[in-house]
């Protein structure tokens, strides 16, 4: 099996990306859009995020054999209910949240009876909204599924066909475990981000100017996360809550270690940890998960290089 | 006054993109550099760093109106102390270090009768060593002088023209001040990086494969300032001890709340922060010092965007 139509719930940077990496890759599948704002809904028209866009969400999902809920976590539930009325019985409901327990068991809540396979496409940037969205967000991301026990397998397979069609390279685990790696590659980064810019931005000592004119000393790299979608990442954090909390008591530990090194003037053991982090960004370089040009390539710095 | 003969002490990124920076924008300045290490003075010469390389500092620096220290914080004494038998009398010293109180009176007492006046480029990629230099590092980035009290004025106006020719905009503070807005701006970022890297590569329940897997959800942008060079970075933290554990304390305040705050599921408490820190990103966007492209323009997303 293979979907015919999809319809995208939430028009923001992941469905019109969706929505534009579905009609360039997959181009007879027909795409539906909805969103709860209209001013979205009529951006989303203009961009040509989807084929179509409706303005009633049960319209929408109505003979679709594929619904992707593209919206905060916070907002699952509402949005599965939204378009539950339309819902037809063959239909695989997915989502792209980035906590994975609790929005499972909101859909099978939500949804007796359908098939719900989530999903986690690992892949993003700073911006939001309707105009946000590209085609190639996807290409040579992962994207994690987490079906829940007994998911048909037909369908588990059909949309890992749907995400390899967009660009992406799939893996299924189970949703603890996703919750437990997404904490610490992007949902602990997120916080530390923003919590240093708000420090960052507090401080009587230092201006707020002061703090962007000399941010190429390494602080901006942070604010780039830290000007993320509020809503998406506050909904985040409340629903991957145990995880997050458990992966941050680790790091505020080796925070702490690191504050004792420094009082004790121990250049070994920071030295040592500066030593060992090297590895990991190699990895991510090769592995194509980053961009490995200096700096990002930022001013096209590479220019001058030898 | 300006400069007619400048030595560069240390051919690494900072000392390599100086040399090369000179060459371009002063083609009538002499630029003759030194390093401790043969293989780094090899690979200078290789590469036309400077116009010569010697083997030797003290000839390096003779008969040099500007001489340049472009080495870890650590050994700016002994870099000084080094060169000092050829330093002619009119020489001004200088150097390029992060942190400024420390080094400033390392220098004044290692080279009493000598004009000092420290300065320190805000620019630098995570790459090091003879290789790393480019000409253009330090295009539309600030450079900070903080001259000690009763620098001859003439002397600061020739290192603030050097700097200014080399596409820097020149800013003169006091050190302390210096020494704490870089623990905000680059500092505190690198520690914060270092660790949270060390601390996702030292987990059980999550492979280091899956952080380098998973890393575009937001880690990768930390593992580019954890792959900066160790012993610079170790030099930073032991010369501006006073200034990062002040900041530090702020910080690991800030994270205690927003640790509270998700124990509460307090909701609006992270609203509110994450609302906040946007206006930051958009100011180092305004004023030039980061890429405005989403993802810093990673795998050229700009693209396909509308």
């Amino acid at each position: 099996m293979s979907f015919e139509r999809v319809a995208v719930i939430g028009l923001g940077l992941l469905g019109g990306s969706i929505g534009l990496a579905v009609q360039k890759h997959l181009p007879r599948v027909r795409t539906i859009g909805f969103d709860a704002d209209a001013g979205v809904r009529e951006r989303a028209r203009e961009r040509g995020l989807v084929h179509e866009v409706l303005d009633d969400p049960v319209e929408a999902v109505r003979q679709a054999d594929l619904v992707v809920l593209c919206v905060p976590v916070g907002a699952m539930r509402l949005a599965a209910a939204a378009v539950a009325p339309g819902l037809s019985a063959d239909v695989v409901v997915s989502d792209v949240g980035s906590a994975k327990q609790r929005v499972s068991r909101a859909l099978a809540e939500t949804l007796p009876g359908h098939t719900v396979i989530p999903a986690h496409p690992v892949a993003g940037t700073e911006r939001s909204g309707p105009d946000a969205g590209f085609a190639s967000l996807f290409a040579a991301r992962w994207c994690i599924l987490t079906p829940p026990d007994g998911a048909p397998e037909d369908k588990v397979a059909a949309l890992t066909a749907f995400w390899q069609a967009l660009g992406s390279t799939v893996e299924v685990m189970d949703a603890g475990h996703h919750d437990m790696v997404l904490a610490v590659t992007s949902h602990i980064p997120h916080l530390v981000a923003y919590t240093i810019v708000g420090t960052a931005s507090d401080l009587e000592e230092v201006t707020r100017s002061e703090v962007i004119k000399y941010s190429a000393g390494g602080f901006r790299d942070f604010t780039r996360i830290a000007a993320s979608d509020p809503t998406m990442w506050r909904d985040v954090f409340l629903h991957n809550k145990d995880a997050v909390l458990e992966m941050m008591d680790r790091f505020m530990g080796d925070l702490e270690a690191m504050r004792s090194a420094i009082r004790a003037e121990d250049g070994e053991a920071m030295f040592d940890l500066f030593t060992r982090t090297r590895a990991i960004r190699r990895g991510i370089v090769e592995q194509g998960q980053d961009d490995a040009r200096p700096d990002f390539g930022r001013a096209d710095h590479g220019k001058d290089t030898a």
